[in-house]
């Protein structure tokens, strides 16, 4: 683009690629104007009531809007790679996403960063990346790589990158840890946006007195308000796992200015059924946000909220991403242009995936050894054994700690079926340690067979739930082969698999494959026994030592409470 | 300030610097709040319902707000130093401004600009720059420097700089001038403000194409809702020489959002009799804004599009720039605290001027010839001469282009004093050229005596208007002595001065001493029959060759509409 050619397309001198002529909104005004808006190179040259001459010239029904931006998101969470995670949202009317890549830093670091913003540069879907600042989440657990201040610095100097991502180890700001904060001092001069779940007071003012810009952990409308008031932006999320629109649209409704929508983690079935920052609108207006500043909440104030002077709006010199909707309650995507594009029409994505996937995507991460039942035994003197047993609840991430007294058989400690008191197992998969966290865990409901997951928060070792040792094995292996994934294994048989072979977070296929794979998995691990509505997510948060009480990493048994890694013999 | 510290005082383990309780203005949600606001190393730590420990805790009466910010500012116009500006204005409560120094610029380039900051630096006023955009104005006058781009990308190294300053030259915009599209380009990632009077529909959106960002040039509520409309930051400006805020408060009575209150020119007995940017907010309650919104326009907003994000509200990790005022009417302002320490009481300026003036203040630069009147006399063959007369209009920046027929004696043209047809002269005053533009004016009505001034837009040559031919050369010969400044002179008799010693545009003096001799000088050309509110300020503009219809520089007549040199004789 050359500002030159922006100008003489602005003056009628030189023809526009492309012009739109129809309603659109305008954010500045807060008002639905007619308007020409004149594009060329990607850029808007001219928005006004006279047309232009242009290569082309669209009639357009509807409201015109500039695309959505997602303030933060984690792309993994769909399964899908952002090349294909492009090519699902796009139809939609997302334009651009701020992403926290830390899922794939964990496994690949650096080059795992590189590789999310390289693939998504097949599609015109802008991505920008909030450097992950807490890999790995702890040290108690292993990841296949850390992000030290330098291996931050060296993002920094990405043009992507523009800031420092979620600050979730809020422990350590307020506990003056070194490392965290020599990361945030590294940043002082750019956005850090926080992740303070429950966070209030003195220790708010606190985190805040660092530099941190945001949160997107609100639940209630106390807190939200609370840290609003702080200076906070607050990110209003609505994603797949997290639903807090309806808590804290009063905020919105209140006129408060500095808010957003986002997604944080969303589901590629939920993305196919009922959309990305589309469905944050449509539920933002349900909830009885004005639907103009519902737009701006997903488009100018994020914008702004990041710097992202050339988005987020519609007027001369921004970035020409914009998507048609049907109505301001619908909000029905039947036209989106990216960077002066058609880039998906009536749903259907046009704009392609250039090229091929990025080298990064080929590297084998599963660096660990083949997994033999008699390694995942647990072996106890004695002919019961009592033991701690992480006791997972329906529709919360916390987990209880419980206990349980098992049977003893030929020296080994034998899962309760009829409790449903299950092995788990994490396998350590970057290091090639062979190291094996073993412990028991209740209300996956299986009845036979294993469940097992290389997409394992934070450190994203493999993860397994079984009744049998030979088929959590089985499970482990094939998933060793496919260089990551989801699997459902019974009696040594593979009943659905979903093949993660990126990092083992993320896999190669559309979102429609993903999803059915995803279905099929569900439907055989109900088969099973499973009762969960989303065990594989579920089995995912069992390794993450950051939220109470019990978890398992590959060092065993973690006391999230107590910071440290317990006996599973209590 | 160490993080840490900040961390340690918002958890009460440390002792805060300073605590203020009170009532202050939570500008995120729009309230006044009862709080404790504990400082530390200059920055807020804490904002919270319960009081620390502090080494001073001081109970406010009236009502906490963020120090203000002036967006648009050059401080040139107070003919007061950085420093001597900041004596004045903080005890206001103004804590930052933005300055575009395109005045020094003139005269002393790249050095000049740092000078400004330099100086500035003395005090706790926080002064960021926009690198001026167009020095010189154009190339019909004789600067002391030019900013292309090298010096502009010198420039942008400095940390006080943050963006371009405003972009004058729209026409070369428009007509895609080599040399300002590289300045524009070179500073495409940046804040960029624009200067765009009266330019509308596809002219104003070529102008925008470009990434320009505001707008301080509006006076009609109709231009500027249309620039608004289009993405462009409205600054409102109201000064001591434009008042735009009656025109243009229904704007914020509508609840629009990118709008800033600025100065863009005020003078030093303005400062003292009526203030900054209180003066501003007062206006602007008057008019009819809601003083919550008014105080936004003043401080989060220019924060917010500057991209400050230290800067412009009471939370924890900004600066702990606050002032108290005793209304949200009247804004007087009873505490200035800037960086967390007190800075002015009751009016009274408490926080020093540290070190000596920076050295470029000592730079000559008066380098011109004694002035000699057989240098200015206008000589022409024949008994009268028809000559264009520039026509200056109290209260207006236009000037008209007159002719009148001057009688010649002994070849020498003479001004007619009854019509009041007076001698202009500007003497180029940067190169030692010796180039004198010569000409006629109507509108200072002088009866005998000269006034002249090193004050002249944008390129700041030495300008004089008289009777006398002596009283001319030997204003022009006191000033260079002077190495600038502003002077009244009768019959060979200095009758008031006030030097400029700093590049010819700023005093040394205090603001209340800069004051005192301006009124002197006002009285004594009163004296000699000038009848014009503010002879010095009109003088300063005479030379400004982009301002319609007739000016002169060193180079002679300027028909600024055709933008050429013209002969004085019609």
């Amino acid at each position: 683009m050359s500002m030159e050619e922006l100008i003489e397309v602005a003056l009628g001198k030189a023809p526009a690629d492309l012009q739109l002529h129809g309603e659109f909104l305008n954010l500045y005004v807060e008002e639905l104007q007619e308007a020409y808006i004149a594009v060329k190179g990607g850029r808007i040259a001219y928005v006004g009531s006279k047309p232009l001459k242009a290569g082309e010239t669209l009639e357009v029904e509807g409201v015109i809007l500039p695309a959505y931006i997602d303030g933060h998101l984690h792309i993994e969470s769909s399964l899908l790679t952002p090349s294909r995670f492009a090519e699902a949202v796009i139809p939609r009317g997302t334009g651009c996403v701020v992403i926290d890549p830390h899922e794939i830093a964990n496994v690949l670091g650096v080059e795992g960063v590189k590789f999310m913003v390289e693939d998504a540069g097949r599609t015109p879907l802008k991505v920008y990346v909030m450097a992950p600042s807490c890999v790995p989440a702890t040290d108690l657990e292993t990841s296949g790589a850390e992000l030290g201040v330098e291996e931050l610095q060296e993002l920094r100097r990405l043009p992507e990158v523009i800031g420092l991502g979620e600050m979730m180890n809020y422990p350590g700001v307020l506990n003056l840890d070194g490392a965290v904060i020599s990361k945030l001092r590294a940043f002082s001069d750019a956005v850090i946006d926080g992740h303070a779940p429950g966070l209030r007071g003195a220790e708010l003012s606190a985190y805040l007195s660092t530099g941190i810009g945001s949160d997107h952990e609100c639940i209630s409308l106390e807190e939200a308000y609370e840290k609003l008031s702080k200076g906070m932006w607050i990110m209003i999320r609505e994603g797949s796992a997290s639903k807090n629109l309806k808590a804290l649209a009063p905020l919105a409704r209140r006129g408060y200015r500095h808010l957003m929508l986002v997604s944080d983690d969303i589901h590629a079935d939920d993305i196919l059924s009922q959309g990305h920052m589309d469905r944050c609108l449509r539920r933002a207006v349900e909830e009885g946000i004005d639907p103009i500043e519902a737009v701006r909440m997903a488009t100018l104030n994020p914008a702004e909220y990041f710097g992202l002077r050339h988005l987020g709006s519609i007027s001369p010199g921004r970035s020409a991403d914009l998507v048609v909707v049907n109505n301001l309650r619908e909000f029905e995507a039947s036209l989106v242009i990216l960077n002066g594009e058609i880039a998906a029409r009536e749903g259907r994505y046009l704009a392609g995936i250039r090229g091929s996937l990025p080298e990064a995507a080929e590297r084998r991460t599963m660096n660990m050894p083949p997994a033999k039942p008699e390694q995942v035994e647990i072996r106890y003197e004695g002919d019961e054994a009592r033991v701690r047993v992480i006791g997972i609840i329906e529709d919360q991430i916390y987990t209880e700690s419980l206990i349980h007294t098992l049977s003893v058989e030929g020296g080994v400690v034998k899962p309760d079926v009829e409790n449903d008191v299950l092995k788990v197992c994490v396998f350590e998969r970057h290091r090639g340690s062979g190291r094996i966290g073993r412990g028991f865990v209740k209300g996956f409901g299986l009845k036979s067979g294993a469940i097992a997951s290389t997409v394992a928060h934070d450190s994203h070792n493999l993860i397994a739930v079984g009744v049998e040792d030979g088929d959590i094995c089985k499970a482990a292996n094939r998933l060793r082969e496919l260089n990551g994934g989801l699997i459902v294994v019974e009696s040594g048989e593979v009943k659905a698999e979903l093949p993660l072979p990126v990092a083992g977070l993320m896999s190669t296929l559309s979102a429609g494959e993903v999803a059915e794979r995803v279905e099929h998995l569900h439907r055989e691990a109900e088969r099973l026994g499973c009762r969960l509505r989303s065990p594989f997510m579920k089995l995912s948060f069992l390794a993450l030592p950051v939220i109470p009480k019990l978890r398992i990493t590959d060092y065993g048994l973690i006391d999230v409470e107590n910071f440290q890694i317990v006996s599973l013999f209590a």
